[in-house]
């Protein structure tokens, strides 16, 4: 199967991110097109991927023969225009939140793609794709806790650009939360209460932080969100999920912790190497492919332990064997790693 | 930059591992060759990737003008002849420990690669990938914590194979402590006893599980390692460093956990999204990438929030928006999910 | 000084309770007096204790000359008429919650008190003694994290009597909470809301169970409570601040959690052996001091290491000493324990 | 019952703090007599305690017929001589370790004592008597985790005395290790090794620190213990049992962490008030009983929560059964506190 060629539509922060892991991450995939209001950024993107193009209209781009599927990492308001021509065009899109910035036009391209056979929009709501959240929904859906009752959730930024106003913390903030009990209850949520306690001293005069959210949803379960975004502290993104049978909690930068009957707490051992050291596999070999592609350059086709740290742990584990037989201590016999010039 | 072309010798669990790695999750390689002395196996796997062809004779499939690069999965006794093949052939390799099989072959692969004038060889100790061991290697060379002094390790697995015997548990499972301790450390082990404690009653007959291994370096420091096969937990590998000026702990399932001056225990916050969502955000693009890819057989370009997703969670943002100004309770306004055929 | 003479009125579950600690645990106080509406139990308890009355009438309990103070465990609807007994004879009172069963007459309480020139009333908060709450307060006043702004509180019990009602849960729980966010932000709540979500399938049906508690403070500060009644789990109680530069959690069966710039979560390290064994050296005294006492009739005046035990002690660390010195492994001499009978 | 008449010989550090404990925390018994080699100190602390006399020579105060019962916190080498006063005036005795300062003194004692009819000498073990190592014991008692293997120990002090030496390390530190070991496991130690590390630069010129101590029971189980005295940054007493079904660890700051079948690790979460408030209650109790005591003077006979908590609380609660009720925000109603002179 050959790369899905990808146009990536604004490349500030996170589309220049996406660029980013498209390139070096993912299999299957690479950027094709880039695409920014500021044609300079997106010249610069491009040069350092081959065979990348830029292509100065967004509209152009979604259209190009070339491209198989889109990124949308644009300004929302941008977003409707550009969602409907990704319709128009058949193209698979991965669209940044907001789908769009206001309510009639979201409703009005869900109708749109509606009225396709296909589903092309995914929304860029990404801690469904995040382990613990993974964890925590399939732990809801095992049923093991019984029914889902209540959501305690926290959103801390350590700090937030001069720009961000109350609302914002609602839209831009919040709209995870949102997601997140929509994905963790499978329900709509019919009711929102924002409390504004006492702000922080330290938050810019005039905006609204922290503020509460009280959520209700079609049959009542209750979800509560702290939102603060000037904490000064660092990045903290809790769920508490309260249920019939026990409740759990993660983003404690501790893994999922769940409490149950007959009163214990604590979460999951890695059951095996591939769960424990599975990222560490990964990592191993795509650096390695990294330094194989560099090699012919540095005359290094390795980026971890070399021939020498093999020897090396051979000749330990040949003592340790040894000393095995004869519970002695055993002195492990190495030559002078001077002696073999360049290991 | 085109795919390296990858031959991968050995489809065993392992191998069979780094094969799917390869073609699913690593950027820039793809699987070429396949190998293995169960000829059927290697065409099973064959079978499932394009463009991927079966080498009977490992080092045919290492001269193999169509191979760029070697992924060692063989069983240990054949490494030494592969491995010089592969530098007969200047093949970049990532070989699965061990590197040899004793300590005379070992070594005559270091001096043989290291007259060459590039290095080739990499092996698999996988652990130095690892993020808690990498924070705990930077914690070190960040010299916060002064002069490292000793190293507690403890290695556990639920179970092993029947075969495994007192020596594999040296050779197979504290091989990696023992890289572990030499890339903390930066030195040489120079000494190593075994203490056999009674043995766990769970234990089959004759193994001596656990296993104590006390090791010792160039300078003095101490090592001490648990070793324990025969568990019926699950998968623990834990280390914790002792420092002239603190502690740092790994392997407990809540990420590194460091006592510092004067008296704290704790670890990291997330600092910001990046280091909290990078895989979430890894996950969503590869996983959409592969919806996309096929989609044209489902008819479903998405494997996530769909646009419904984006416009129930603006609905209920503009709730909230509504609620921030008024303070009080707002029902959120949305289309009966009904009246959107296929949304 | 001679020992406080108290007289416990009400000797349920909690008087009961009271009447134990302070004849086996606390110094400078002993049970005088006993009552109860059940007069067979004050009977019963009181025939424990040397020296200790019953006295049948709760008011002449109180004005008896032979009582120093009293402990009130009586029900909530007969404090108001006790507790102006007390202050008219001047008797010192420890009155478990709640202070009166209603607003009125607890005002009255307050106001006939603050007539005296002493104050006479103390209301069984305990949660103010606990050195987890003791902590968080001292960490508050202490300045290190700011303005306090916001307090998560969970209070979640396995199960209830089957009486409980849901005003019980907001007069009987949440009063906990109330005294919890009041001693903690040293300020008074302004204003107070009931959420009820879905009730748990579990509950007994009628009672609306789990509830939420909106309260706000005089400066605005906000607090929420998830009361949970039938949990099915264990207790659970935990309160959270967050405040300007940080937050604090406890509760969590590990302590005071603490999160602070830049970026750190974690608790403290028992600084010393005091800390660390103080609650030992206190059980250790409280069980020889009792073996003492009964010692007279079984012939052993030890409850924990003996004689041997100091013996044992001693012989492994003179071959520890010799170790020390050698650096081998040294045998441990003893003399065989049948050697020396009844050791 | 009257209180025990106790003698507490030795008034340093640790006898003081003795006497502050049976005077303030202990019920059923009293420090009658103190003794010290300081008269002056012995004299300075006989003043704070009513009733309580200063004798001059140690066996003296043993033998004093108005003395119950002996605490020994005297230096270690008059330990043998005291001891034996008080077997043969039939004194029970708590002593701090050591029991005496050699092996065959404290066999000697072993075995005067059991030529009595009773035992009087308990030894000051006092990691016994705290709650985590009584958790351990009692976890190992059950069975639940089956034969007990390994024990691995970490005892770590932020700095030392300037005199404390190599070999006081090994007496006065692994001494507490020796009978935990011998405690969890029920059975005496046979071999010692002690391993010298690099020393740590920060600890004083010639003092081994850290070093490992390894010792091995009756029956080949395997104890292993860092000591670790200068390290700048706490009190670290940990041990971890590793068992046939599971592992369990105490002193990490967050109670006793289990690792059980099928893979999960925590804690237990406090199954009710008692267990989560019983220390709340005893020290809410101890408070108020010595406010009592000092009310006569103060004219203040609480040391906790007012009458006018109890009103506060009482007045939100019942705007929040109102709430319950309504569903609605409820505003507290309360009495300006000014209104009450003195509450």
């Amino acid at each position: 199967m050959s790369d899905l060629r990808v146009a990536v539509l604004g490349v500030g922060v996170m589309g220049a991110d996406h660029v980013a892991r498209i390139q070096n991450k993912i299999s299957g995939a690479r950027v094709a097109v880039v695409n920014d209001y500021l044609t300079e950024k997106a010249e610069q993107i491009a040069a350092g991927i081959p065979g990348c193009r830029v292509i100065a209209d967004p509209l152009d781009a979604i259209a190009d023969a070339q491209v198989d599927a889109v990124v949308l990492a644009t300004p929302g308001p941008t977003h409707e225009k550009q969602l409907l021509a990704c319709l128009e065009h058949t193209k698979p899109v991965l669209c940044e939140k907001p789908l769009t910035t206001d309510v009639e036009t979201a409703l009005e391209v869900v109708r749109r793609e509606a009225q396709l056979s296909t589903r092309l929009i995914q929304v860029g709501f990404m801690r469904r794709f995040d382990h613990e959240y993974a964890q925590l929904k399939a732990l809801i859906d095992s049923g093991d806790l019984g029914t889902p009752l209540v959501l305690h959730c926290a959103h801390r930024n350590p700090s937030v650009p001069p720009s961000f106003d109350s609302a914002m913390i609602v839209k831009d903030s919040l709209v995870h939360e949102v997601d997140v009990a929509r994905f963790l209850f499978g329900e709509e949520i019919t009711s929102i209460q924002i409390i504004k306690p006492a702000a922080n001293p330290s938050a810019p005069h005039g905006v609204a932080d922290p503020q509460i959210a009280i959520m209700r949803t079609a049959t009542g379960k209750h979800i509560d969100v702290e939102l603060f975004v000037t904490t000064g502290v660092a990045y903290e993104v809790r769920t508490e999920l309260v249920a019939e049978r026990g409740s759990a909690m993660i983003g404690l930068d501790v893994g999922l912790i769940r409490k149950s009957f007959p009163g214990t707490w604590g979460g999951q051992i890695t059951p095996g190497f591939q769960e424990r050291f599975g990222q560490a596999y990964d990592s191993e070999v795509q650096r390695w492919v990294n330094a194989v592609h560099n090699g012919r350059s540095t005359g290094d086709f390795t980026d971890g332990p070399t021939a020498w740290d093999g020897y090396a742990a051979a000749a330990v584990c040949a003592a340790g064997v040894e000393s095995l037989d004869s519970g002695d201590p055993v002195e492990v016999t190495m030559v002078d790693r001077r002696s073999v010039p360049r290991a």
